[in-house]
């Protein structure tokens, strides 16, 4: 009861910061071919969103030497929820203090994960006012649909390298009051991938164990297509750009998503997915736990996972200068 | 902030219970047409299921001598949370009474809207447990897939007849602590429609303005599919099988869900949808509101309302015996 | 047998010349909103093409003061069959004599259909070829696939209306050896409208009577999309761009197209479409009759045909100063 | 130009037998998972069609020993064409002679290709007239659509396997006069697959090089779907239903088909497929060639082709007992 009550503190995952050594290209990447626009810029920072996020951003692209996660963010679902899960944070020793903000949104109070990811929570957002040229035609839409590349819709998840999963798995549980909704537990008992929600989507977060055991690492986000149709030419979109496609479409065994992944030019693993009418609505939802045996059957339709998939992560390993956990 | 807490008593709309006069033809349209599942069958009811609803069932049909609903129930979040909801909705004087339950779910208390319409929560239920042909490939999905008429996923949503609009928005939101997403004010300022949700889904309830100013009718109810294509496929399934097209596919304005309205045999409209990856993630998501000028440029597309869409609910009007408040 | 083998003199309906009284505005549909490419221009006309269309343009957009049709061309299978086929014509009075061809392809032989349309068949043509920039990833495609507005991917038919709907049907027959798919016949015994094809596809070319009795007037073009999918997100970009929505998206008792209709900037009708797996494969194909009750049921789902379908053309009526045959 | 002419005497791929060692399970698979519908028995074999095959069947089941093609049929384009093509594979050695014709269709001539697969072609044929049951809403249908598992609409092509690819290019184009529309050529140019069609579809049949120069295998045989989400259904329900999945869904360099590959129950290869809306309308169509580097990009999003689909085909190498040219 105590649990169920205390997952309700955070609404949704808000924002992802990604780190690029190649800005340019990236921002052409998600604005001219994932379809995003434009909504600020800030020091080495630009700000992106899809055509239905209704805040500010979903994507903030900085400038950095090495590619990889500079911070993710959760919105609190209100500023009684968001004092109380700050309180929990700092209780639990992760807590690095408040910050005044950011463009778009309003203060926030920032922390690490138990790996070392860097994490924001906020309550207070600017919902985002589209320009006359970017108005929609139906008013229960955030802004025009572009029609342009890949169109993404919204930022969907975002899927971390771990290196201690279990760990992680506890702190997204108690510290954070997520909901945990799937996972593979291998035949040793450890558990491999951990995938995680605060609403009704059957995910927000998902990590897996870190092949070289590094802490911290950076594995994907996605932004959530209509349709698998969409899904499919996107892939023909990503072909025509000369965007390394590295596994997909095809549908995940684990949540049954509909699958692509993609590198930005910055190195960092970019999914678009579409998840047909598949919420996670029930109250009492008990993990789905995956085996060994069942993982090793490949995805839903049979696709034996690709290698890379295993082991890139961002920064990439041999930029990495963290502990290795293993 | 004390209405965003009150709304997360319930989860989500649970089953609905029709009422049909032609039984027989009522189960083969559900179960041949729209592909649901038997799952049990008490007195003069029969239970239903799409192949990912969790619980037992979210159809219950029942012989009667005219159409119509029986009841409406939603699922709480917890047993507490049910507990503190019957308390506000006794306090408000719409409550009946605890009954026993029902085929697969435990103690439910009963109520009526301000409109009069049925309704019933609980917490206790029983997770659907196919037997072995029934079994899924994927262990994280309800039961087997069963590539049999219009295959429908999950109960997505009802939509009722009121007498009173305004009046039962103010029970959802205060009553019931659902939250407005989407409404109709007539240029009178008067309230034409309201869309209430339980959760990140845009709605679990809509209501309309009964055309005869009858009280507790009927408008619709909806399962979703997992495209926009599966709905298209529907209306040729509905097509071959003689099923009455009211209207659709086509797109609405209101809720940008893609729609299809069939009548059962029974007289009850029906409809199968598809939302995208539209969710209502944001906790302090202010009211759509249109007015009767947005209403008369149509649907999204510019398809215009039928005129049936605006009268036929039922009990048809001409078997109503209730008191008319128009 | 004969008929057979006269059949095989054209290949397919090659391109469409549309005169359109606000040219920049056309262009910018053409271009921007339905995701075609410019080839070419010469004199008062722009050439366009789709992303997947062999030839160098299948549409001619040219300026005029009145909206309508310029003229449409047939390629020929062989030099032979142009030669065959031109003769053919000749004897029946239809001709006009040769042209020296146009941007994109060599010389044509002007005729008028028995309804007054301008028409031209020719076998030499210029197969595309894209600059760098515009080059396909998969080398059997004829040009990079856009990702702008629909991405319409080649010209599919046209349709016509006329002022004797037999008398054209019979030319179609006995002049171009096209062959009739489907047609509408009426009570009174007339034919209202007729589809006939040269090749596999269902139909090349369709006509309808015209309300008015004008002859010569042109009803639409239509360019193919992949997927039914892509034909609702049309609908989207479409009603973004302001852009007048006549009619669907919809399936057509009549061949089972999944249709679109809107009005370019220049009045002419357009439509976009998709016929999943359907082909004319028979070569003994009978045409399919429908009656007036049968048309009396509206589209294959029901959707009642909108009166504009059956009055708007071009040029638009009031600019019509031809022969009315009513 | 001759050729050109001479590719009109056949009109398009007609039926295929399929020899099962599992017959009752075959039915099975065809009949429940495919869901085609049983048109006619006789002797040992079951007749099958897809929704909208216009002729009796296209799917001839004959109980064997080993599983592998029986035959595959192609309809001529008129009795005088039949002549025509019989002289032509008479001269060229290749004839058997005339047989009475079978369930469905009238006399066909009998005869082998250049690598011993055994075929026929026929006119006379009897269009489907579905029983009360079955008949559609649309008359434009060849019958009603099942609405039972994968529902394929038409048999759309076969893929045979051959000892020497070059000899058997050579037969389709010179002997049957079909034209060619993609192929591979080896960097020692040698042919290792060919794609060839006597209509606008851009193949009817395709050919690869034996892996184990066996002569006169079979690869597979193909059903064409309305789209590319139905394809993606079917894979969810061959999951479902247990049968084998070997690769896809995923979309070929080739041809830029959408595919999926299964085993059926006798161990012979299907596919499902959609083409969107490509056809191949040019007459002067050359054939696209693809180099050995190209193919190891793998398909069209890059996935690597499985190894048994360069291996497995029917009879099974170890019950193959005829000549290896290798």
């Amino acid at each position: 009861m105590q649990s169920t009550i205390r997952s309700f503190d955070l609404a949704h995952l808000a924002h992802v910061e990604l780190l690029t050594p190649r800005p340019d290209e990236s921002l052409q990447f998600f604005r001219d071919v994932m379809g995003m626009t434009e909504s600020g810029r800030r020091a080495d920072s630009i700000y992106l969103r899809g055509w239905d996020d209704y805040e500010h951003h979903t994507l903030k692209l900085t400038a950095a030497k090495i590619a990889g996660l500079g911070h993710f963010a959760f919105r609190a679902t209100s500023p009684d929820a968001l004092r109380h899960r700050v309180a929990v944070i700092e209780r639990a020793g992760y807590g690095k203090g408040w910050t005044d903000g950011d463009l778009g949104h309003g203060p926030a109070y920032a922390f690490t994960t138990s790996d070392g990811h860097h994490m924001e929570i906020y309550y207070e957002t600017e919902w985002y006012e589209p320009p006359p040229a970017l108005r929609p035609s139906l008013k229960n839409q955030a802004m025009r649909f572009p029609a342009r590349g890949v169109n993404v819709r919204r930022l969907d998840h975002l899927n971390l390298l771990a290196s201690d999963v279990t760990a992680l798995r506890v702190f997204f549980e108690d510290v954070l009051g997520l909901r945990v909704t799937e996972k593979i537990v291998l035949d040793s008992g450890a558990e491999a991938g951990v995938w995680v929600t605060s609403n009704n989507k059957t995910y927000d977060v998902a990590f897996t164990a870190d092949h070289y055991g590094a802490v911290g690492r950076f594995h994907h986000l996605t932004y959530a297509l209509d349709s698998r149709e969409e899904v499919l030419r996107a892939a023909d979109i990503f072909l025509e750009n000369g965007v390394h496609i590295e596994t997909g479409p095809h549908k995940h065994a684990i949540q049954q998503t509909f699958f692509l992944y993609v590198y930005e030019p910055g190195g960092n693993r970019v999914e678009v997915d579409h998840a047909g009418a598949r919420l996670m609505l029930a109250p009492d939802w008990q993990p789905v736990v995956w085996t060994e045996a069942e993982r090793a059957k490949g995805q839903a339709w049979g696709l034996k996972t690709i290698e890379t998939f295993h082991t890139h992560g961002t920064p990439p390993i041999d930029q990495y200068t963290g502990p290795r956990k293993k």
